[in-house]
């Protein structure tokens, strides 16, 4: 099979990778699309160490077992099933965990993989494969609204990227008042045709006056600059992960008691249901598509400034 | 009247200030004794800018108002009264509020301060000055119960200082399961000594174990090294406040999806009861007491290594 592979730093699209070798509840999935995500491009500059086949976002038909044949989804943590924290329901932070495409486990940036069947959420086949491969970032998006209680605040999304309009469609069925803010005008006019107040940063008068701000920039000064935004008391969503050290100037989050909450998997069967509804929209959220063998352009397509969501097409 | 002041980064003792200009509702006090804190150093390291007289952990005796010959300790936000903020119960967070020797308002490090009446609290005849001008500090301690759930908590009091002391002793009134994580053994032994369950850092076996972990180190990276000791959906609660930047690797902190509350100031009622109640043991905190003329020596020696609590002592 062919694959787009990851080794100290770089990526190597391979015309004949052997199929992976299959443990107990693992079953092989012939990849339909997968998604580029910000996490893929900051694993290529180093942020977990990892080696080995890319990709955590995608749709695809299960060869075998209760699937076979079938469109599924897959969530990313692959889990001990034994410990605390899974028999708890926290599997995500399963310490032994695996996790598609970021930590000792290959992804879905291949013709086949292979994923634990436990993983796996059948897709209606209302929702189209275009729209399926979003349903992991989707289900992040929701995870914000399962950490805290978002009814009545006033959100500020900070960055106008892939990220955060997924973000700010997921928080807008909780509340009404989500502002996006951002540095691209050409990129906030996305936003603003799905109906969303949008202001740049650099223009935004009334700092400190929400009471949640979400980091969606993808960028290690996006913490200060969400405390910059957050009323005192207020609590900011860190969806952020980027790779290396960083120096933030953080005594307002002290003086101000602001809470800062990690953020990061989500419910894949409420993202499922709020596809299947149509509750948001994806329109022109794929600015490009590649087959895979075209894998390594399209990694740098998507570290581009004008992209937006870029998709591997292993059937192309 | 006499005073330590600071401007531009130096701190000087005067030997002729003006009294300070009252204004409505505010009060004078004679400084009975005054407590150097960490925030006193980073002030003078550049944090908030501060120039004038420095000091907010005080107590004194009123010299007039309803409180008039009596002793008194006082809050250190000076609000307006009239705000948002003001009227939910929230006046810390005042955005007009000035603060004593830390924003805009003239401090305790004289032999006489001014202070809104508002802001006093009187001190029980059974709680001596050296007792009550922890008062401050043992309030902001106070105040992380107040933010977070700490009963049956396991909680790690990360750094073996003045607040951390007051920290580990505040939350052992909430909950049982509270270690001590420093740095110096010898720092350590006096906490070990209050019956605490002490590590060194370096030297700690079981990581990521606490639910809760309060960063009390005073250094930029003490953040960094709270996230490293909290459990995954665990809280890091920062009461360290530094001039500049922390250095911060925020990747763990999304991955183990970690809560940072910052904390600042709290209840002085409480504070006061509890040191009524000798429900905190305070022997030994006071490593150095200089005259006030001595002040730029005194704020030398707290910053020094082996020093604890330094006060100053306006009536020697």
């Amino acid at each position: 099979m062919r694959a787009l592979s990851l080794q100290d730093s770089v990526v190597t699209f391979r015309e004949s990778v052997q199929e992976p070798h299959k443990c107990e509840g693992e079953v092989l999935v012939d990849v339909i699309l997968a998604g580029i995500c910000e996490t893929d491009l900051q694993l290529c500059k180093g942020y977990m160490g990892f080696s080995g086949i890319l990709g955590h976002e995608f749709v695809g038909v299960a060869r075998e077992g209760r699937y076979a044949g079938h469109r599924v989804v897959g969530e990313i943590n692959c889990i001990c099933e034994r410990c605390e924290w899974c028999l708890n329901g926290l599997g995500n932070h399963c310490p032994s965990r695996t996790v598609l495409g970021i930590l000792n486990r290959d992804g879905a940036f291949a013709d086949t993989m292979l994923i634990p069947e436990r993983n796996l959420h059948r897709v209606p086949d209302s929702v189209s494969n275009e729209r399926a491969v979003f349903t992991e970032p989707l289900a992040a998006a929701i995870q914000i609204s399962k950490q805290i209680d978002l009814v009545g605040k006033r959100v500020a999304v900070l960055g106008d990227g892939r990220l955060g309009i997924l973000c700010a469609q997921a928080i807008r069925l909780s509340t009404d008042a989500v502002v996006v803010v951002g540095k691209h005008p050409e990129k906030l006019a996305r936003f603003q045709g799905l109906g969303f107040e949008c202001y740049e940063l650099s223009k935004l008068d009334y700092r400190t006056s929400f009471d949640v701000v979400v980091d969606c920039t993808g960028s290690p000064t996006g913490l200060e600059a969400a405390c910059g935004l957050v009323k005192p008391r207020g609590v900011v969503v860190l969806k952020t992960t980027v790779a290396g050290e960083h120096q933030l100037s953080l005594a307002s989050l002290v003086i101000n008691e602001v809470t800062v909450v990690g953020s990061r998997c989500g419910p894949f069967d409420e993202a499922l249901s709020v596809l299947e509804a149509d509750a948001i929209d994806l329109t022109g959220m794929v600015s490009h598509r590649f087959p895979l063998e075209r894998g390594v352009e399209a990694m740098r397509v998507a570290a581009l400034p004008g992209s937006f969501k870029v998709l591997l097409d292993p059937q192309r």
